[in-house]
């Protein structure tokens, strides 16, 4: 006896993505629970140098200390609730000083004084440090997580990512952490965030709108995502050099990149804010930072080898993605439109080649939006 | 023995005109449920040629079929909710594509293909065509209901007509599926939908607002609407050669109109979306677009007999109805500024000249908004 | 036995700062029960010149009436809810008279005529009247107060000024109602009210953000407010000739300044939205005008004596408050960006410096909200 699955799946109804209450529940039980990969670790190369960015409802500020290692708090004085860091990146000599009334903290959020605290001296500095975030450094990112107790980072990021590749050292091929941004773009997407992962993780629609993508990786015309597969990669044209807008340029590949991994790309999705696109010569890595149901600002990383320089091969490598980012956001945005349709009431469809974001995406989001 | 009607009459409350709750639910139980007056029909002359356009919480598009006849559909990709039509005047060639995945449907809404649809057998095209609407071609205009049953097109549109002129076949005089759009101009007001239906069903304020209006018709001094009466219209100045700026050109009087009928101004409402005024050698065609409770879009049609050129004339007929808007909008735009002022909570008033709005608008509109 | 206040306490929590709906219940019950400052008596010199202003949710007008007598109303046609004046300043001949359908009405708010009034018998003009506004002028300030039982002018306004002076007759000597208005600088600021008052009420940030301030007013390093104490200003720096950007210049004093109050500045806040700052030779008179939750417009008047120039030494004088001002309109926008933090849930915190806050407006402000 078998039982067959329908062809079409339903996507959640279209009020999650659209209503504000539904993005506010998420902020609480989503963005504020996940490991949230906030900044390069280069943005912060020394101590004091810092970064600020929107995880949830909160103004997250990450800094390197005085001992090396990376910090993050919540952006906001104890004392009147100032938005401590003003700048997205910034440096401080010493110490973190709130530009209103003076109170300042070490770079490791300790209160070091405020004026005349010395005449007050039931209040105990160590109460009134700022608010700490749990910290991890990964594939040289900074992720953070503003929860009490943080879910498994391995449980949350690095198994998604073994899980894809099918394969626990895959990763290590990259040498993530030695890689340098060669280029970031921030995208500002009158879309909600979901419609966004949605369109990452498949490629349903890339006969439709990537020419150049499917140029490059003619697999892609199948409309199987590379993130459909385990264990699988996308190979790249044969005559094509490299991942470019034209196949053209390119730079070789990455030391540690192994004969099974050359010429192919791979994409990984960790949930709810990261996408990983790999392929032998570089990384583009793209946060996706939720602002509103129907904003999101995404910002996207081009990772190369220490040593690329700058210039037109650069620009060639990193014009291909730029499109497909255009072109997909483009897309997300007019399904935005159409979110409160009485059409879209019970939600869309996936096809087949779509089935991967039931089983990856949407039972993770549905289950993580329910736990209360 | 007698009753007497006081002077004085209540609108609604302001609450109704500000409150974006009770604006829902009348795109629920009013602009989800009437008959629209969408487009001309000259918008969309020839197979493929579409518009779209906003219906209470849809984007609708309006096109022609290969058969001729004019079809309506919710502009919504049943895959994955993308605006099928971007546009909002445009022309396909033999399909509506969808440009996210290539979903297509015919233009009779029908889905005709997708990517790889041949290896989904469960699936039924005939489920899965373009939520489609009802359709009627009415006066040159293609009118459109979103409704599953609409209601009947004779009460909701014809009668309404048929009361002003106090006679069935007054309308067949201007033979208005002939004309031609000579002019469009759209307004954007930032005022309630209702502020403006009933700014228009009355006339005592146009000895205040509208001087070339009055002066081509001098009764609208005496405050009286021509809506307010059945079988009655407004009579020009005695000198006047045509309702213009001025009062002189004009293009005589349309072929069908009947001595009884030159000369002479005629206005009719048909709730809850469109205006019409009647003079011998053009019509005035309003329609309302209902975007917030604050804010409507208003587009206006100047409708002439084919041949009337383009040029001087028709700017100096034109000219008198767009001062008339602009006039009748502003004023609009001050009183939705009170609508949520403590002196408006019980509404306004309807002084004796404007009780038709009570009987001919706001019963019909209270009971509509409260027939779940 | 003692009991010890702890050094810190709390302020309200952060949603009383940027809730939408708390801020309907702040118009409800304190901006449409207080008494408002809204303009100079100087605004509406002469019969007929009026002046707009929004109070709470109202548009209200202040008018001159034909007897001398300042008036206010709702600006709240009754017929239709026009908004009966459009400009911020403005004068009118004989009456108010609406545009849309020329209901009139006399300067002290009675309808005198409408058109066709004479056909409504049964309506008595005495009903249809502006809603008309309790009025008091103080100290050169026209104060309304929209509720229909304001509360005790002494009590509300007077006796804030005597117990800041600690002296029922000090607030004489500055002839308030005698002075002009040398400057107006009208300022939006991006904050909820409250932090406005929080900010103008304490002295602890003089120290970080006020440096010509503190230049001039050398105690205010020590974070002591003018209003901490009662009876008690702060003094000038002993070569500093004038209350001006560095202390020189000025018009010496008002004639009235007795040799206690010379060279002293006093800060005097009138809950909900009135902030005076007195100096020999000058007043800064600062109106708020909230408009959402985190919108407030600030209107400050300089007021000097009859006669003195406008110029450069007027300039000088002006230069120093408008520093201050911009400077503390900014930080109070970097605190209105973490309302919503859950580091500000539980609000934030007042040290002894600024417990007066606690006292003289939180428990005010708690109070009046409570107040159903």
């Amino acid at each position: 006896m078998t039982t067959t699955v329908p062809s079409l799946m339903a996507t959640p109804p279209g009020r999650y993505y659209s209503d504000p209450e539904i993005f506010e529940q998420e902020r609480d039980r989503i963005f504020h629970r996940s490991w949230f990969a906030v900044t390069h670790v280069s943005d912060v190369p020394t101590p004091g140098k810092f970064r600020t960015a929107r995880v949830g409802r909160e103004n997250v500020v990450v800094v390197r200390g005085h001992d090396g290692a990376v910090q993050a708090f919540l952006n906001v004085c104890r004392h009147r609730g100032f938005l401590l860091c003003k700048e997205e990146y910034g440096e401080v000599r010493r110490n973190l000083r709130c530009a209103y009334h003076s109170w300042t903290y070490g770079l490791d959020g300790r209160l070091v004084s405020a004026p005349h605290l010395a005449k007050m001296p039931d209040v105990d500095r160590g109460d009134w440090g700022l608010k700490r975030l749990h910290v991890r450094e990964y594939l040289g990112y900074v992720w953070v997580c503003l929860a009490e107790e943080p879910p498994s980072f391995e449980e949350a990021v690095v198994h998604a990512i073994t899980r894809r590749f099918d394969d626990e050292q895959a990763i290590d091929s990259w040498q993530m952490a030695e890689l340098k941004v060669g280029r970031r773009i921030s995208y500002t997407v009158k879309a909600n965030w979901k419609i966004i992962v949605e369109n990452f993780m498949e490629c349903y629609h890339c006969a439709s709108i990537h020419p150049e993508l499917t140029s490059v990786l003619p697999e892609c015309v199948q409309g199987y995502a590379a993130q459909y597969y385990a264990g699988r990669g996308l190979s790249f044209r044969e005559d094509a050099e490299a991942f470019s807008v034209d196949g053209t340029g390119g730079f070789g590949k990455l030391p540690g990149i192994t004969e099974d991994q050359d010429r192919t790309y791979w994409g990984v999705t960790i949930n709810p804010q990261v996408f990983i696109n790999f392929v032998p010569d570089h990384v583009i890595f793209h946060r996706l930072f939720p602002i509103s149901a129907e904003r999101t600002i995404v910002e996207c990383d081009w990772l190369f080898a220490e040593g690329v320089p700058e210039g037109a091969r650069l620009d060639h490598s990193v014009e291909l993605f730029h499109r497909v980012n255009r072109q997909d956001f483009e897309v997300c945005e007019m399904c935005q439109l159409n979110m409160k349709s009485s059409a879209y009431e019970t939600g869309g469809v996936l096809v087949p080649h779509e089935h991967h974001i039931a089983a990856d995406f949407h039972s993770w989001y549905l289950g993580a939006l329910e736990t209360a």
